[in-house]
């Protein structure tokens, strides 16, 4: 393993503790907690939090400020937070209209976002979750009953921020990230494993001229292992899988999402959307948002992900308003 | 070698399609010239130009847009650009208050930007240019004479790219971007080589448990291979290094960039960042501005570089301004 770390134990506060140093205009810690939330709690909108296991930098905390999260809960590595970390960060950012959590779907964090939902009850804070489940790869997995939620939840959290900026309740943001989750769909591609710091080696291994089709941000196991083949070939049995989510028809308008895994260079990443947005438009559907870079991570994984949102209200209007976080 | 690609003599290509199809609010491609230019040159103030060998992305077509860059050229892997490819984004960008050239020190891309230096004053249009050489790691090397120019030409970018924008003219530009390269160190480490595509094996190889000392973003020779060490010990002699240069002394401003050379998480970079704070602030040294991610990669290579900038002047007004381009 060659990693640039010290104690493999220390890697997530260290990395917090880099992060809000950083970024002290935008953010800051809360001591014991492993949350990073945002300087300014908005005080006359729903909050929106999120987390999650560590090693998908920069998600969450890269997206903690103005028009996004108000907080992020970081578990250990691959790890869910816990409730009391997740009850602190709602107790932080509730100001009596309620917070809104946006979960992607692993047994572990749905039930421990789950009690931390019951426990603030407890204290009269209102609180909605949002399931994100836009992996269609397999159905059930490691860690996971039903899809895996993967890097279309960073689109959850641009458009719901922006929604809740400009005052939608509680209820109307349950409404629309339930119709959201479902217009959000994602496949990748491995090209490597993922390495844990306390582990040591990776969680699966490929040979030299192998990939491995729908593994998981976790290095879950996807549905298919094959030969290397061409960033066209890729793109074309990506694309065909979406195809068959969402049944493309002419003129219908969407985003595209390309997000590294954590080792693969942004030149490939762009070789990649050149051949997605080549078969897409053999659809002539209308594509009308494009973002390509390292959003949600698996570690050190080589390999991408390919996202598409089917966009419909004013979606599209929310994806390029303007943020004040670190990683969008 | 297991890449994300198709032809490997299309990669500069078809990155640029992707990258100008993604980024079609800002940014459009010159056919035939590989070159990536703002939609809207500016009339009002000079203009800036840098390029260089592909294999760095997002360096440099992310940083054309408002506030930076008005053009890339963008060269072969690893290869300068050609005069005449220079010469082209020289003459699109021409407003006739004169264009400056950011150059980083290799010999060819030096001689080139000359040569198109030369070509364009014989149409009669003004051009200076700045040459970049922040890598301290050694003096001459394998494609340089005197000191590379790395990730600190980002620095550069904005800094001269605010003052272009707030109306400095060519010569003032000239001297200030003369004095801010003096004030610009960067120093790195390589944990693995970087493979071109069309070579299809690392430049280089280290052992498993090795490391090697300032290595450049083509692969150059470093000062010392060694075992890998903990973040903390790469940070002191980083930073130890760093420190002959600038004889730091108390109550200095500094900006600080921890830069990914391609297949670096984001984690380990804001680790190594947490370790330099830590051994800056013994010096006592102001730190005031902090950046951290994939800047000047050398295609996938593993590694961080480390760049301090000694902040004078409106610098750091210079850094904070709003910029709209793609990866800043």
């Amino acid at each position: 393993m060659k990693k640039i770390i010290n104690n493999p134990k220390d890697v997530v506060s260290e990395f917090l503790n880099g992060f809000t140093n950083a970024n002290s205009h935008i953010v800051k810690r809360i001591a014991n907690f492993d949350i990073i939330i945002t300087n300014d709690v908005p005080q006359n909108q729903v909050n929106l939090i999120s987390g999650g296991g560590s090693g998908h930098e920069p998600s969450h905390a890269g997206y903690v400020g103005s028009g996004m999260l108000t907080a992020a809960v970081c578990g250990a590595m691959f790890t869910s937070p816990t409730p009391d970390q997740i009850l602190e960060a709602i107790k932080q950012s509730n100001n009596g209209l309620g917070v809104l959590l946006i979960v992607k779907n692993y047994t572990g964090d749905l039930l421990n976002f789950e009690i931390a939902k019951e426990l603030a009850a407890d204290l009269n804070i209102s609180v909605e979750y949002i399931l994100v489940n836009d992996d269609i790869a397999v159905i059930d997995s490691t860690w996971t009953l039903g899809r895996r939620g993967v890097a279309g939840t960073i689109l959850v959290h641009k458009i719901l921020g922006g929604l809740a900026k400009n005052g939608l309740s509680l209820q109307q943001l349950k409404e629309v990230g339930t119709k959201l989750v479902k217009n959000i769909k994602t496949i990748g591609v491995a090209l490597s494993g993922a390495t844990l710091p306390e582990v040591g080696k990776p969680g699966f291994e490929l040979k030299d001229n192998e990939i491995e089709y729908g593994v998981g941000i976790h290095g879950e196991p996807g549905y298919r292992r094959q030969r290397l083949v061409s960033s066209k070939e890729l793109a074309k049995e990506l694309v065909g899988k979406l195809d068959l989510e969402f049944k493309f028809k002419s003129n219908e308008n969407y985003g595209i999402l390309v997000n590294g895994l954590g080792s693969t260079p942004l030149m490939e990443q762009y070789i990649f959307l050149n051949d997605v947005i080549k078969l897409l438009s053999n659809y002539k559907v209308n594509i009308l948002f494009n973002k390509v870079g390292n959003y949600m991570t698996a570690i050190d994984m080589a390999g991408i992900s390919l996202t598409l949102i089917k966009l419909q209200d004013n979606w599209l209007k929310m994806l390029n308003e303007e943020v004040n976080v670190v990683s969008w």
